[in-house]
């Protein structure tokens, strides 16, 4: 028998798809005892448990049949027309995809050859950066902060560059929490339409702003101005349940078509009792159920806001989110991100450090921390956790 | 505004993503009155509706924060050992995937680059052709009929080519129902074996032998002979339901864990609760529902034959499948299985034409019949239109 090598069995495109040694820390965070602000976990307590419980009895007892069988690859007609009116769009619009992870893998693989050159900021979800690196891409970044992608270093990089699209998140960033202006968005949308370019505008935090009203998307502005070239990425995880795996995407038929088609052979369909029992769970009530989220977390992102005042020594930055789920914090130049969170985890306390949400590189005195899941006395005992390690930490240099 | 082209947009990648012509036409066999033995949709009268109603209602109310949250990328860790019991290996060996597409979306991301060789039977699973073309291989092809591949062929194609990975269904093919016997698979699995190369078992069919006991998997054989090349597909849609889209991979740990960590970029993890509800319709009785499926489908196949028997004209060859949910039927040489699709739905009745099943082009005359679905008496008519069908076909030649 010929010895076997499964390094070699695997294609060089292999070698681009790996945990993150940051994933591998992550699981540290699960150890009993620590309070742990990384993962970008929804509140449970905002779960519709009981009205999931008798929501999904009744389909599977009424509609068994459906629920449990093959479905359409586009998706379960009532829900995209449900998304289609939330979004305001037309349900041919609408194709719902397994999380919106799968709507990245999706763009990866219509959109990105070898080498393809691709925009994101610096720093950006790191699943996005996981889901498009198998495709082979070239990561062009620009500097994203409080007010989103710095837009004249997005021009510069245009004026010599042509991404297959640019992707980006305007409103409470993932990590980075920010919120793009208005003028700002259209600004970049005139860069774009200059230049006939695609966006990718990931939406997931649309509804979890903590002001009076939501900004227009991207999207919004771009049908406007009958710019057809803005995909719209929007999710119900966290809204209603991530467990679920049920997101969308929006676009123009044509491009539509193609991502319905890639879906097709990458899980042939999202699950009919997901798609159904998260209609049922959205046709009544939504607007109320969105009140009471975005209360949550408003409440909640204080309790972090009000904790990290009292606990954080001089030198240590953070945003004060204005919705989302993030605080996004800077260390003191030459402090490094990893080193605090070996000393947090000792404190019973964690985060992601920020150099994974760099596609690019950097980033390693920053960090990102989840407010979305503890309620506000797990917070502000985390905070004066996260202030000890951080002392500690700064006591040594 | 520079005029926008999303042909210009999408990468070349994309040109391999279509919808083939079939799934096209296959629109058509959603017509009303049709009684279609197109699809591969599993018998709806076996889906447990009750049970699993009760089932999701239990699991949400008392562990609803887990079913409705993010979860594990490997899986629900106690369906993972339910699957390691029913396969015979550890719980660590077992990925849970969004579907058996899905698993087959991730060989291809993990193990092929543009122009890999890639071997696959001819006719083999459509699906399987459509997943792993975005990914740019050359597919190989040797003939499969009811003993399964050609070996002779097999192992003249390996005397010149290396390929990534064989794709085989040895049991129960789909289209053509094939079975491999314990001698072709020995002797398979020798060739493999010699050449240190990876095998992709497909066993969706595994539970639904006719006969008195299920043949050794080329998994088990390979486990056996210590062998650590085979990797195993298997699926609860043939046996629980489709729609839920819950399947699993059985590999190596070194192929195993770069699967998974495709899979997190891909779409995080299969949904929970669909997870916890498998595990929970699986874990009681699932030896005697096995038995219900087996004898269901055995007396749908029954009906077709006799009905095939009687109904079908001279020069028409169609297989006596021991198992599996398929008849693979092989018109007159010349006789085109596409033209006899139009006649077909003129009188209601629906099919798959074969050609979509040959990675490489031919199998213009044959189709694919489903019992499956329908129950004795529409099969019984289905196949008395068909031949109606096919007897004014060959009166026009």
């Amino acid at each position: 028998m010929k010895a076997f090598n499964w390094q070699e069995a695997f294609g060089e495109r292999a070698s681009r798809i790996r945990a993150s040694t940051i994933r591998e820390l992550l699981k540290l965070t699960q150890r009993p005892g620590i309070l742990s602000f990384a993962g970008g976990l929804p509140a449970p307590e905002l779960f519709p448990k009981e009205e999931a419980a008798e929501k999904a009895a009744a389909i599977l007892k009424a509609k068994g049949e459906v629920a449990l069988q093959y479905g359409p690859t586009e998706g379960y007609f009532p829900l995209r027309a449900f998304v289609a009116e939330w979004i305001g769009v037309r349900p041919e619009e609408v194709l719902i995809t397994t999380g919106s992870q799968q709507a990245l893998d999706l763009l990866g693989k219509v959109f990105l050859d070898e080498g393809s050159p691709v925009l994101l900021e610096a720093p950006s979800y790191m699943g996005a950066i996981q889901a498009l690196r198998p495709f082979g891409p070239r990561f062009l970044t620009v500097p994203a902060g409080e007010e989103g992608p710095d837009l004249d270093a997005l021009e510069e990089v245009l004026q010599r560059e042509r991404p297959r699209f640019l992707y980006l998140i305007p409103s409470f960033q993932n990590p980075s929490g920010g919120l793009m202006p208005l003028r700002a968005r259209e600004r970049l949308l005139e860069l774009v339409m200059e230049r006939g370019l695609v966006v990718v505008e990931d939406d997931a935090y649309r509804e979890l702003y903590f002001g009076e009203r939501r900004l227009p998307s991207l999207f919004e502005l771009s049908r406007e101005a009958g710019y057809p070239g803005v995909i719209y990425l929007g999710s119900f995880s966290k809204v209603l349940s991530p467990g679920l795996r049920v997101a969308f995407a929006v676009a123009h038929p044509e491009a539509l078509q193609k991502l319905t088609q890639a879906k097709q052979g990458s899980d042939l369909h999202t699950p009919m009792l997901n798609q159904m029992l998260v209609h049922e769970l959205a046709k009544e009530g939504f607007p109320e159920r969105l009140e009471r989220i975005r209360r949550v977390y408003r409440e909640k992102a204080e309790a972090m806001l009000q904790a990290l005042d009292r606990e954080m020594p001089q030198g240590v930055r953070y945003t004060r989110p204005q919705g989302g789920m993030f605080v996004w914090m800077t260390l003191p130049e030459g402090l490094s991100a990893e080193a605090l969170f070996q000393r947090a985890i000792e404190e019973n306390v964690a985060f992601v450090p920020g150099s994974p949400f760099f596609a690019n590189g950097g980033g390693e005195n920053t960090l990102r921390l989840s407010y979305a899941t503890l309620n506000p006395e797990g917070i502000a005992e985390g905070m004066r956790r996260l202030g000890r390690a951080l002392k500690g930490l700064l006591a040594l240099v």
